[in-house]
């Protein structure tokens, strides 16, 4: 199981580079973890899983293989996904078969995902202001289950059903987290739902939050609908700390997120198990941007950052923050509209952090 | 059963003024439709449903009543919702009782939400182009049906579903009515779902897109997930023409396109019916706002465009483009940061509109 590492010990990371631009920026993401004065050794094991594999063989995440990436202290994976379009490719196959999956078999029921204005990032806003926020994000249930069905598919009577299924004990653990997340930040929670019209869903979620606000008395809890939270976070995101959200909000809240704050190729995320009884996961927001691949012109900072949140789910808290501080340096540097290359990012990064 | 009026007619309108500043842009919009000179006569007839009432009989909607609104010709509605927090009033109930009540019952399958960047409106986004798409938001099913429950309520057992239906009939009917308006305008669609996650209810959608797609031979098809949607909102709204989507999505997308525009204090909407076997809703997109209400200050242009949308439904197409260029030119004379009196605006756009 995996613990926090100390300093004779190495961490056992499972790295899952995928498909498209995945390889190319999960290589700086692990050259970064292994600049980084950490104290511990980084064993990374590759799997390649991913697009590439189910064309070749028909597999997406065999029980062997998801038995041995269970078997390591934390996993960084790049993004899955193949072109556009590809007949030999169900949509949505590889999404739910392995990140879903993934998400789902290792509990990781906090999908964090940090927001923050870097200094020269580009924000289509006019007036961004201060930005700096985390989405917690329900990561094992709410329509994500793939609860629901379909009856007399392909004719005109057909009725599809999705089930969103919430859970006392599913949305508790969630809040919880996020609550101490809260704590350790400005000390502001707001609870993100459609109350008003996803009532038994919403129920359940408004009342925990009142249910464990008492153990973190010092934490303001707010509530918004998820309409007017989209209205928010374009005209004063920086009234957010940390919002705690079901799985779907979370997906659309933390795109728009990303994007107000400089888009996608910045934006990194944890799946985290926060009782530590399986490894974490950490990726950044983006996909595997197949027509760009291979071409070493895809920004690894999201890799990077995820590299970062990796460190302080592992309690390394210094090295993550250098890490942060060594990204922000970089992107400070950066001329504006000159084009990235991938693996200059990653030595510069390196290079910063080591020292 | 609601026609297209002619010269020789009255049409007969339900008005619901509703709560907080509901009844102020109400009047102005009134003001307005009676202003234009589109030749028939506005015989309105008002309905005092709302927050004002539920507290003071403790009715929402009685039946009685929505059988005498269903014969009308069509309804102006203004906000419903008391002030939030009030002990009396049950979150949600005025907003499923009677809002969403009246979309059910009167089978508005057509959630028309337009949204265009008008001259002197403030976008928060520092470059958002030209902005003017539309969104067909379908209105009678998906998350918002009231399927789903809960067991052990209150218990940390509890588990809460909600069920999102989709039926072939309730999508393909707005599909049909989406390609329809792209068609007259610049010919492109943009589905938004998340199929790769909602398997069964985006399968229907794709399907009934594809299905009806060779009926408009002229209009170019294409999908978008509902979270890259919110980046592409932001970074790039002028790539969009008419988006159709379900229920809930389009909840969230047409709140940030308003925020994108300038405001919800802009945004309009139908909740149309387009087969006209029962009169057809016009509303702003905002709510109630109690904590500026009766001070005169609200602005009404959203409830004038929707009254806009109101002729454009009963096919007075002259009288909806003249508020419509009313609107611009009163936008345009604004003084930015101006306060706004909300009775003047009414005179002035009722004065542009007479003459
Ligand atoms: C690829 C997809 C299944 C995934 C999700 O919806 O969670 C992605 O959008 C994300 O946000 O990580
Ligand atoms: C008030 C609420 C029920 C309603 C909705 O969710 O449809 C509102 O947000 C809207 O968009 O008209």
């Amino acid at each position: 199981a995996p613990v926090t590492p100390d300093a004779s010990r190495s961490v056992q990371l499972a790295v899952i580079p995928g498909d498209g631009i995945g390889p190319e920026v999960t290589a700086e993401a692990l050259k970064v973890l292994e600049a980084t004065p950490t104290g511990v050794k980084f064993e990374p094991t590759r799997y390649d899983l991913g697009a590439e594999r189910y064309l070749a063989t028909g597999e997406v995440l065999p029980d062997t293989v998801l038995e041995e990436v269970r078997a390591h202290d934390a996993i960084l994976l790049g993004a899955v996904g193949g072109k556009p379009g590809d007949p030999n490719l169900p949509p949505g196959l590889l999404e739910r078969g392995l990140l879903l999956r993934l998400r789902f078999e290792l509990d990781h029921y906090v999908n964090l995902r940090p927001s923050r204005i870097f200094p020269g990032a580009a924000s289509p806003l006019a007036d961004p202001g201060e930005v700096d926020f985390v989405v917690v994000r329900e990561g094992t249930e709410g329509p994500y289950t793939g609860n629901g069905g379909a009856l007399r598919v392909g004719t005109p009577a057909e009725v599809a059903t999705e089930v969103s299924v919430n859970t006392a004990f599913g949305v508790e653990r969630v809040v919880r987290d996020a609550f101490a997340r809260a704590q350790k930040r400005r000390r502001k929670l707001t609870l993100v739902h459609k109350t008003n019209v996803l009532v038994h869903a919403g129920a359940v979620w408004w009342r925990l939050v009142q249910e464990v606000a008492p153990e973190f008395p010092d934490v303001t809890v707010d509530y918004m609908h998820v309409d007017a939270t989209m209205i928010h976070l374009v005209t004063n995101p920086s009234r957010f700390d940390v919002l705690v959200t079901d799985n779907l909000f979370g997906d659309i809240v933390t795109d728009l997120a990303a994007a107000i704050t400089g888009g996608i190729g910045l934006a990194a995320s944890g799946n985290v198990n926060p009782d530590r009884t399986t490894p974490s996961m950490f990726e950044p927001v983006h996909g595997s941007a197949p027509d760009i691949a291979g071409q070493g012109t895809a920004d690894p900072v999201a890799a990077i950052l995820s590299g970062a949140l990796l460190l302080e789910h592992l309690g390394l808290d210094d090295a993550a923050a250098a890490v942060e501080r060594a990204v922000v340096e970089e992107l400070a540097a950066r001329t504006p509209g000159a084009p990235v290359v991938t693996a200059e990012v990653g030595d510069s990064v390196a290079a910063r952090v080591a020292g």
